[in-house]
């Protein structure tokens, strides 16, 4: 009897397929993960000839310039979408209605409704399905959500999430499909913000209510770098520079959640700090191996935010090494990532966040775009019953 | 001719009295003012003997257990209001009444209404005001002002404030004034928020409209650390834990701005970030003499933020020390408020921020409650037409 | 015609053996090396069984409990050696004696005559050699020496380097052979100072002189973690716990060096500052992918330490990610290793650092004891010609 | 019968100079020292008209273009040196002989012959001596200086001091008396590393014995800095810029203490890492109202630096603020001292450092210029019998 394989079909192989490429290799050897069990089985992009460059880049075995003809290849087992915004819906459908399971980047749609639809679809196949928020997969994430989860904070009473970076920030870089609605549905809230609202929901507890705010600040760019300045060579900007939530949580509890992709001098910064009845906790991404606790004990003379080195004694850190403070990448937390979906295909353990969960995430945007639209509080719609 | 002299009386002497008292002396000898222009002429107290012991104990040549008595000292040119929130408008008044000048700690007034009264009976006395929003003074805020006001990180588009304190984060610190709206007015928002309220204002432009939430987190307390757990022992908290406010600003800029009283382990946690089209910069109050510069130019590879150290190439640290990076304190930047009181008083300089600039942050800080009441964004009535 | 391959067998599968197989792969997937050119082929440890396990877990072709068959194996191109430091002369012979390329961690030998015999041997034999001095291999630690070549810092004037680490702090950590002269040479300076050592002569010029002091501070530990504290159940600790070196380098600038098993708290403490007649940099392995760095120019109003976060501007960034900042991790750097291994290797690109490069390394550290045996500075030998 | 007095007459009204006046005010009014009690009576510089200047600004009552005048004041009980090193053993032999208290900046005196003939000078005259080692009465290396006394680190095995500045670094700084031995001594040793030896001393153990380098790094300056390069223009520079030790103490710990004035972005780079066999603590005087520290005990999952910002519950915090974090600066700890110095003046309370005390430091300096010139290790002298 041959042991169970997942053969992975990328789809895109952009910035994060090679991501994804590099974590699959990682968590091989991080993990344990036997090499005849998980193969980089074939890659899809917009020509032949790209996807059989990148391929053979990348070390998967085949290429196909169709990601059709990856769906209905019966040697995949898993489709891996790391493809633009806008197509993840038509993918991950055809690849739910060819019965493989859907490894899909964030956010998982442009809007609640389409992500909906694909959560339906997904559980009514039963194939399994997770979404790449990689950043809750982090040890040093993962450890916050231990202490928060075992009371070492109290109860949750504030949780504030920032996540500005300066991709756009130069007013100079030209338009793209990325500035426009119907590609890239929201800027900087689908980009940047997603990831905040995930973590919240993760870290505290469901979101019930919002207030936010979406601006755009540079309302119109280049349609190339080397155009001219001229009213014809200008591309109107469709969706948000910056933007911002006030939140309240199921537990009572409040926050707010910014984010910005034209905050010069930020370049992942994604941070967030949480406050609870007996400490707090502080993480910033751009410092991705470290965790900053305050614990209200013991001799206020000494009372100090720790920062503590994620180590063995961490979650998943050992994977990687043995030594504390060694320090972790990017990559690696996609590694964990991929670790999990290995054991949700093969070994068939629950797969978290899914669809569903990624779900609830559209649908907190969505509800962003309506109190700005109303310039009031909104109620959020539950979707996700599963919250952990 | 005798010189014109500043002869200050100090109504309250608890922390802010004793740390103007340190500031009188302090910035005497920083600034050069000569000894026989500055007195510390009397101190009120509630007390005739706990105003004797304070004024030895701080320096005061004479004390009085009744206010009034002070303000009617023909003696007394400034009256120096230390005195409890609730307490300001009725000595302003009186002081105003009696021709000084006033220089009272902020917040001005418990709401705009009063602090409205209060800038119009000075106002039309022609006395001298200053209110106390000491963190504007420091040098490395001032140091921010000047690189944002000479365009250095380009033009402003967004300002996030956090001031966030621990002084009411143990659930079991006992019921007081300060929890009441009677006394206090709000709580995190008036105490802590008025302050990112006023730097917002200065360091971008003016709020014109805002969307607010406030939470009471503790919502009693017992009524004396001594007292029992039984409902008789416990007190209803009147006023906020937590403030946020989402805000616009006159010049099209967005800002978030946060204030919490129970936030375990921030002592003294006023933060900024500016974000500008051409750079950033970083403030923190925990390290108050160093600020955080980010400017895109140059070659990208030696980018970053750079960490300045306050020194004498920035407003009115040379008056302190020579060398830079040597560090002020919390009560230097009294010493410079102190200056700025002693320049308008004996040289009739103009004064920041006076009554009406202080009257302007209360306005917003009831527009944060207007705008709790509607669940919606409210616009900002502009009152201090002459902002810098 | 068959491609030129890099055919790999690993002598050692613990801690860095680990690293080492996470390595190949991230760096086969980071920098498109093709899956046919580099093969993870055969695993060798102690016994044939731990051999198997191993092999399986990190992904090698094949297995053996005997080191000697594996270097007898006419398919393996390069030994790659991770086992302990005392057996790194003879593994390496014997594989120079084979034919084999040879890929060895550091320390290279326990003292500078052996280090020596191996880098004539391999020298003789035109076998390709690489010690694995992974720190240099960090992008931010490239950059920092481009930033030296080009002059950005002006000429050289002080290194001080510090690596300190609390793995041996608690005193009742048992005894091993780590702690004794026969297996591991001496302690922190091998371990941990020897880094450093390579770093500052890479990163300023040749050490020709020094003055050193080397201090065991627990002195005895229990022979086993479950012994009693009696007289018999205790080892005596032959090396040192920290290592202290003042160094005059061939260019003239000074520096200090130093390292501690010891340092409660410090987990992957290796840090530099750089000081030059321009300006300084300084970096931390614990926040691996930052380097501040100063140049006294322009206004000194804005001049200050600036963090740069590593990005794709810098040597190697791009080939793990697009976007500046996201952080690499211990393991990456690993695999910048690796690429330069197989470069080496397949494609006959200079190796560095060689053997001849980590002899010179032996020499400085050899003059270390013999400066504590004199209590006073002495000379040290120039061996690696080819400094760069 | 009229109280006990202070009456301070200051030599020398430069940068120190300053710095003393604006502490004499600081510390009365922060540790409520009674108006009455304590005076600044008399201020001499190098002219009458000079003098009488600064007396005005600094907010002294009299003065005089002649110190010698000053010491023979009978008004005066306090003489306070802030003139060039070269004239301390004069100014303060002629106090002693004129029976006053004499309170000295640092470095005593240029040598330790010199600080000896000083020292045995004052306690046979049985005046009271105090020098200005400011750093040491900073409330948060008081503290750390508790922790290490009630053993919370544990027994201290280590001891790292770096006293980096960049007020030389430029070189094209004018030549000056600072650079020449007969009125400065040593360089950087002398005017930094002093500062790390007494620290060093306090906060461990007496240093037994050391091992040294220095360094002129820019070894000629123009004469003035209008002056052209030719070589009439230039002085040579006769003393350290950069000064190493390498240290054992009487405890059988171990240090290294280095200092430079040519570190080019270090403004006042005095830090310090002190382990011991529990815990670790860390300072840096650029941010001189935190300390960090680790503590090996209870969970290894959340043991980490602890970043302590200093607050009421340190020693003489209080004086200057109720609440913790709020920073001290630069003057205040000068005020501590004042504090000290009016106590050990008015109240007869024992002074320290006094000139013994001081004295140990030349020593110690003393003994680095001979195992300079001896390229070897050196044992030191014992001075200062009652090491606290």
């Amino acid at each position: 009897m041959t042991k169970k394989q997942m053969r992975v079909g990328l789809v895109g192989s952009g910035y994060m397929g090679k991501a994804h490429a590099i974590a699959y290799r990682n968590a091989m050897a991080a993990f344990a993960i036997p090499q005849d069990q998980l193969h980089c089985e074939m890659l899809a992009d917009a020509t032949p000839e790209l996807a059989k460059t990148k391929a053979l880049e990348l070390g998967f075995n085949r290429s196909t310039g169709d990601w059709k003809s990856l769906i209905s290849d019966a040697d995949i087992d898993v489709v891996d979408i790391c493809a633009p915004n806008f197509l993840h819906k038509e993918i991950a459908l055809a690849a739910i209605a060819a019965g493989k399971h859907v490894y899909s980047e964030k956010p998982l749609a442009l809007n609640a409704d389409d992500a909906k639809e694909m959560t339906e679809a997904a559980e009514k196949a039963g194939v399994k399905t997770l979404v790449g928020f990689n950043y809750i997969k982090n040890p040093t994430v993962q450890f916050a959500k231990q202490l928060i989860a075992r009371g070492d904070i109290g109860e949750v009473v504030h949780f504030r999430g920032v996540f500005n970076e300066d991709y756009l920030a130069d007013a100079n870089l030209p338009f793209s499909w990325r500035l426009q609605k119907e590609f890239a549905g929201t800027g900087a809230l689908n980009d940047l913000a997603s990831h905040l609202v995930q973590l919240a929901i993760h870290l505290v507890a469901p979101i019930t209510s919002l207030c936010a705010d979406l601006k755009i600040v540079h309302q119109h760019r280049p349609l190339s770098q080397t155009s001219d300045d001229s009213k014809a060579g200008v591309g109107e900007v469709e969706n948000d520079d910056q933007a911002h939530m006030m939140v309240r949580f199921a537990n009572g509890a409040q926050g707010t959640l910014e984010a910005s992709r034209i905050a010069w001098g930020r370049k992942n910064g994604l941070s967030f700090e949480i406050t609870g009845t007996k400490g707090s906790l502080i993480f910033d991404q751009e410092t991705l191996s470290e965790l900053s606790l305050y614990i209200a004990e013991g001799n206020p003379q000494t009372q100090g935010f720790k920062r503590i080195l994620v180590g063995p004694e961490h979650p998943d850190y050992q994977a990687f090494c043995v030594s504390a403070g060694h320090g972790l990448g990017f990559n690696d937390m996609k590694a964990v990532e991929i670790r999990d979906l290995f054991q949700g295909v093969v070994n068939n353990a629950p797969l978290w966040p899914d669809f569903r969960a990624a779900t609830q995430v559209n649908i907190v945007l969505d509800s962003v775009v309506e109190s700005v639209d109303k310039r009031a509080w909104v109620e959020v719609e539950q979707y996700d019953g599963d919250h952990r």
